[in-house]
């Protein structure tokens, strides 16, 4: 059994994929955060009158990672890989109406996803 | 002009998309992060010695946000919409020669990739 590698300190690098991906579940058990946060939203529409929809936004750090591993034939590569983003957990479609006295007919329709709550959600992301 | 909301406290509204946008860059300026802890991978083919490699892998909490916006046109949602992934950013590809004794031929040989950085790398994800 030979082990190619440069010289490092032994005692610190861990013995397989697997318990690599136990030490990223650990790390991640708490520290992950995903805030909703109220904005106001301008619907602005021309020859209407200006609308203004309270809503909310998503912003935050949520985990992922990515941990070599070798297939055992000879096919594509399978690396542990996880990611989560910060986006709409639970979300409404609201309709709003605008006035437009000018035009006709003198209104004019919007929908407007409102959200109500981010998480950090698992996501299947593009390489 | 009107503004369609719950009773909340608009001191602490934000008045635009933009805004946001603002203060989700501000709140990222230094709180991401992204490991490169060392692993041993294991090259294990039947019939062949096992052989070690030494690589890293990665984990972390990279930032996300998804920001409301409306587009002027009825044309397609086009929130802010940002991602990023803790995944390699520089690595090699590497071949492994493993010896097969009992095989013919008696080696067989895998590309094995050898991350040596990683970072929060910005995505595009899937929905």
């Amino acid at each position: 059994v030979s082990l190619e590698m440069d010289p490092i300190n032994l005692e610190k690098v861990l013995k397989s994929s697997r318990e690599a991906l136990m030490v990223t579940k650990k790390q991640y058990l708490v520290q992950d955060w995903c805030k909703t946060e109220p904005l106001i939203q301008t619907l602005k529409v021309r020859g209407c009158i200006t609308k203004y929809v309270l809503n909310n936004f998503c912003y935050g750090q949520c985990n992922s990672f990515f941990i070599p591993r070798t297939p055992k034939a000879k096919a594509k590569k399978t690396p542990f890989q996880s990611c989560a983003i910060c986006k709409p957990k639970r979300y409404s479609m609201t309709r709003v109406t605008l006035s437009c006295p000018g035009r006709y007919p003198p209104f004019k329709r919007r929908r407007v996803k409102k959200i109500s709550e981010c998480a950090c959600t698992s996501s299947q992301a593009l390489q």
